[in-house]
């Protein structure tokens, strides 16, 4: 985790502090269903809630593990200190440390989850408001970085807003991979405490129990989550390189916002550079790094090896944090980013109507011309254009050989921007819904 | 696409003749709805049919290209060979060919999925038999690698069941995720088709429309389904290492069959290698293979750029022949496994009944004997057998501080199995349902 | 591998055919060894040679495999058929099947190497005269994709030029990282077999004898191998995507040759599509495939297990083939390159002269204006041509407060392009030599 | 970076004040190099070294930042409040920011390869000494994880040692890659600075002047360093995965040193899980994480785009300083491993001399037994050790059929474990020299 590319609230899912609230609750709410079961007595299970309130002190915490050596049990040591350890005595009977860490670091990561899905939600308004608002603002479309036909502004929005939709859907599947908790012992047999308990826990943490677990839940699920950031990374490469594309120098058909004081040089006003895109670029490589590593956590020796262990203590707040702070990057880049339509007509008047040829070869066709003809009809025009720099409706109208199978209205009619919007409403129905 | 690694069936679907098969297929459905929709004549869309049922010439259409430069051209110049040049002239009017291309690639993908299906179901009944026989086969546990309490060979089949019956979840939502397709013309914009010839080709061939493509349809889409693929080979790897390790010499809990002409060495009679799981060990490697490069193919380049293309050329045949081959290796491994379940007792009992102090140790305290002294009566008494070789019940009852605290029968009871085993029913409801 | 993307001549060093031949070699100069300790008669090791110019059936060899399941006897056996069973009958004694796999895999990679260095070297030649055709052709320099300062055509090949001088260097450390080979026996330990004969097998075969082998030559080797492919093929992409970027419709710097019958479009003469640099894009993706595979192929179970094999059948071809060939592509496309300097100098003054702001900002400061006036006065200038389209020389001249600070001709030599230039000749000796 | 797996003097390398520290040099050293050349002050270069002994004051220099928006502008800003403004005003002149951040970065890796090179040299050193410590501590070689042939544990560290020293060499090699510096201006042409003050600034820092830089040095270096950091981890990965075969609980033949206050279960004395090399095995996931982002950072925009950045403020610091923390892990638990030797030679006879069924075999063929006849002998009495535990020796001493052929000396001359070792010496020599 880098600080500058982190939100506090993200950060905050991942603190020392949060991770013992996590653990706190996990050996409260197991307390509370042993109470239940008459395992232990009631009094001490209510006692335990007395640290309800607690913000646990992380020194004093690690200065119990350096000498116990062992996470779990300076945790288990800390709240005795606060319920004392008369109540204490009974927290943790029947669990191992996994039970905790491992159904803990699960609500990490569904909390990790809410917090991405709001950021997604922002990415996808500020997407659909510049959708409509540019759904009408025609710019060339390009295949191999080629000029092709005009599209919209609008549907390049809207395309970005369909993938990121997408995107959210995984996210909630990926969300419902890690929502479960396993209160199931050394190797998941429940040999030293009731699976009620299991239940009980999870469902006041908002999590399913774990079918079958044996020390731990199962990396598969993991393994599925990291693979969906990395999934959602990717499509915000796919936004951030559109944005770059399009605020270079020789395009500039839009520009990331720049506050007045922010300019890249007073003395050179084209210098302002797309760092914002370019810095999700390399954010998404940050996000996709997770992926592998949590594929090879999948497979553990037995029931369990602690291998996946360190790979996780980076790559859980890693990724989740990078994403979250990429996916707020890329709302307000999207909010605010500055479309210049006038370079957009510019841009596609380039070649002074060329990307219409492949309309004008048709007509001829379909008015009878051979094949070969037209071809030939629209090629010898075509080249005026690119060789003299002739607009090439003019050059159309002027070549008898031309008008003689189409009318001026009918050429005319074929560099008809129209032709190429009338399915926009369609596709934004698609898209958005009615 | 190894040969040695792969069945016939998937490798059938990606071959040239499947390509063109469905290549025709979409252009003779969107004849059939330019028709419908007067752009063509009824009677060309119904002669295109004619081919319905050849095996077109792949040395052919490859000849052609040798001139064309341009495979889908290539592909419908050998289609008028067939269906005659005059009834031929509306085939493929106003598509590009990405729409062809794009929507028979993820007919393929939908295809291998349902393959991958099949093959999974396989898995999972083998899995699911071998739990049931295995049920309450007792070994023990690990945690480490390190011996830790006991749990059965069922519950560890029922395990890989359950993550198996993740990954057919996750599978079903990839093949939904490219089960699209798009015949949406150069940038997407429908200007020279009407959406309803994409609707039509699409319910006709199993697909949904794309709400909206490029000139190709999204890459995030592949992304995620590759990811997928690669959670799958992830969890072939965990079953993989855990039969590899039950066959170790040492622990020799199980074995891959071998036929008996197939013995590794016929003097050295354990010298039985497990080499097919560690062949799966392998191809998972090479299925994840494909992850990387899917999420790198995700951001294009505008409209769409075709560095994507050769990577879906060998990511699209390898990842799903490899998967599909290895997922029917493994589930003939499970089928035939052989289990020694007497071996997994003499694992089990190595330490002679050490990895019972752990319930000692709680029912000494249980009895009121302090911790500190429960832990140095087991300590004792354990230190025997770990030093000495003893078994651990007879020192225990040899102990007059032991049996001051514990009567005969409870010290016998603490060694009982059921103790261990009296939740797997529990288990099983939940993985596999009442 | 895919056949479009490969060259025969790699293709062939992977070929059933070549690898028998090779297995012949080790045997063959193996016995050798062997008659020279006096293990094995003289006589039966000159027999041996005697199918030294055969070339090995690979349909026999396959069915003799069908029966025996054993590669490395089926080929022994077919062996046989041609020396004769008596004569045959001491080859490969003492050894073991790796032996000759691992040797044979090194040996293949060595010459797979050997063809990639002199593919590389078609790549360096390549980019060494267009560095030196374009030495003197300016052009703007780009950062983030906005202007910067001008550089020259000859400096972006030359900087392409030492990048593959130094992938020329690591792939001669690549290659030495596999030129080992191990005739050490089943766990590597000599015991039945001489150390002397793996250092003949290796002497007459260009191999260093490794080390310390066990059963197999230790994999760090290969990860080290692929590594080193993965970081060409991610060169072969930088430049890749810097020809994208020049022939992308806006800027028209340089395009990929077309070949006059292979315009993308006859009526669209701008429609040409950068093909093959988007086509080495995502080679390089299939070709750093191989990296992680190759990573986690190191980490092997005791003296071996066979989990790196399946991996390696397939990129040992794969990443060999595909880059062999990506770098002949890139060979062609650079050799054949059009350049566009016309398009460069029209693309360079954009601006009209405010790349050179920077200069004129440091020149008036340097003539005594407060840094905030020049400041002052180079924006006000600059803005005019931002928002009006001014030639900013021509708005600087007619400033009576910067002709205050600049005579004309300092002003007038400040956009003098040389001022860019003046040390290309340093840098082109750094990196070409005097 | 996590602290848990970090260790300070890594830390310190990356930490802002180190950063801080190094910019001043560099900047300090170009004023030196500028003033011998005429185009600044003596006096005012010779006052920047003014600063020498400061430790900058990050808190302050991320004050000015929040500001100006520019890291080196802030550096700049707050190195003038130390040496004076009048005295600062020449610093930096004509270089650009990326002079100072690369040359800065390459330094910084530099610096970490020589702690790593320090980690490395531990390592070979404790692998040397155990190997000597073993060398003729016999124990069974496996492949498969069978039990093959006789080894020695001297072999098992001889071969790690050799790995490690190969990773030395590459390490040696990816530091040089990584050992250069830039100073060349916004497009690396030197037009606003003289090549001579990158060559004194490099000198005078232990670099090598980047022969060709465009605003940034080229990244394939990068990515070639972090390469090699994957393939050093990955061969830690590769011990750790031996030791934890070794102290799993059938085998036992070596165990991580516990202190006796850090038993795992004081009532399990066969708790002692090997958590430092599963740990191990996750360190070297999170430093192979480093290499694909690596390598996708090579491929940038023109003269330089910025999204490799924000991926190397990641890698930079954490594959370093994750390696480092592995190497000396390892390092201390290789020299403190505690090796059984008695298990080793249980283990090696569990099949009771079965593993030298292959030299019996041999030597009945060599007696002049027919092939056919000696797998007879040998197997039949193999199935007795196998199924019934018998003792092989001794059944084939018992067998007639055998004693026929082989006298009772020459049986036990086949059960001598010095033909196995008699090369260990050799293979000393090779790996360590004489």
């Amino acid at each position: 985790m880098i600080p500058r590319y982190s939100r506090p609230e993200m950060v905050a899912i991942w603190s020392p502090e949060s991770r013992f609230k996590i653990w706190f609750e996990i050996e409260a709410h197991a307390c509370d269903a042993q109470a239940a079961l008459g395992v232990i007595p009631k009094a001490n299970a209510e006692a335990v809630w007395r640290a309800k309130d607690v913000t646990f002190d992380v020194a004093r915490i690690d200065e119990i593990e350096a000498v116990t050596k062992h996470d779990v049990i300076a945790f288990l040591t800390h709240l005795a200190e606060h319920i004392g350890a008369d109540d204490a005595r009974f927290v943790h009977q029947g669990m191992t440390s996994s039970d905790v860490l491992d159904t803990a670091l699960n609500i990490q990561l569904v909390r990790a989850s809410d917090l991405l899905l709001v950021a997604l939600d922002r990415v996808l308004a500020a997407l659909k408001a510049r959708a409509f608002e540019h759904k009408d603002t025609v710019r060339i479309g390009r295949s191999h970085g080629i000029h092709a036909e005009p599209t919209t502004m609008g549907l390049t929005f809207a395309r970005f807003y369909a993938e990121m939709a997408r995107n959210r859907a995984r996210l909630v599947n990926a969300r419902a991979e890690v929502a479960t908790g396993a209160i199931s012992g050394a190797v998941g047999t429940f040999a030293n405490i009731d699976p009620s308990v299991e239940e009980h826990v999870c469902k006041m943490l908002g999590l399913t129990p774990e079918p079958i677990s044996t020390q731990v839940i199962p990396r598969d699920r993991h393994a599925m989550f990291f693979a969906t950031l990395g999934v959602i990374a990717s499509s915000i490469e796919n936004v951030a390189i559109e944005i770059r594309h399009m605020q270079r120098t020789e395009v500039l058909e839009a520009e990331e916002f720049f506050s007045p004081g922010q300019k890249g040089s007073s003395a050179m006003p084209h210098k302002r550079n797309p760092v914002l895109s370019e810095n999700l670029t390399g954010l998404a490589r940050l996000v996709r790094m997770a992926v592998i590593p949590a594929l090879e956590n999948v497979a553990l020796w037995h029931e369990r090896d602690i291998s996946h262990s360190s790979v996780e203590r980076a790559i859980g707040p890693d990724a989740t944090i990078t994403l979250d702070f990429a996916l707020h990057r890329l709302a307000g880049l999207v909010e605010k980013l500055v479309i210049y339509p006038e370079n957009m007509l510019r841009n596609m008047n380039q070649f002074k109507g060329l990307v219409m040829s492949q309309r004008v070869l048709l007509a001829l066709t379909q008015a009878g011309v051979s094949r070969e003809d037209s071809y030939r009809l629209v090629q010898r025009n075509a080249m005026k254009v690119w060789e003299k720099g002739a607009d090439f409706k003019t050059e159309l109208l002027a070549d008898p050989e031309v008008t003689a199978a189409l009318s001026p209205a009918e050429i005319e009619e074929k560099f008809d921007l129209g032709y190429h919007t009338k399915h926009v409403d369609t596709i934004f129905a698609r898209v958005f819904g009615t």
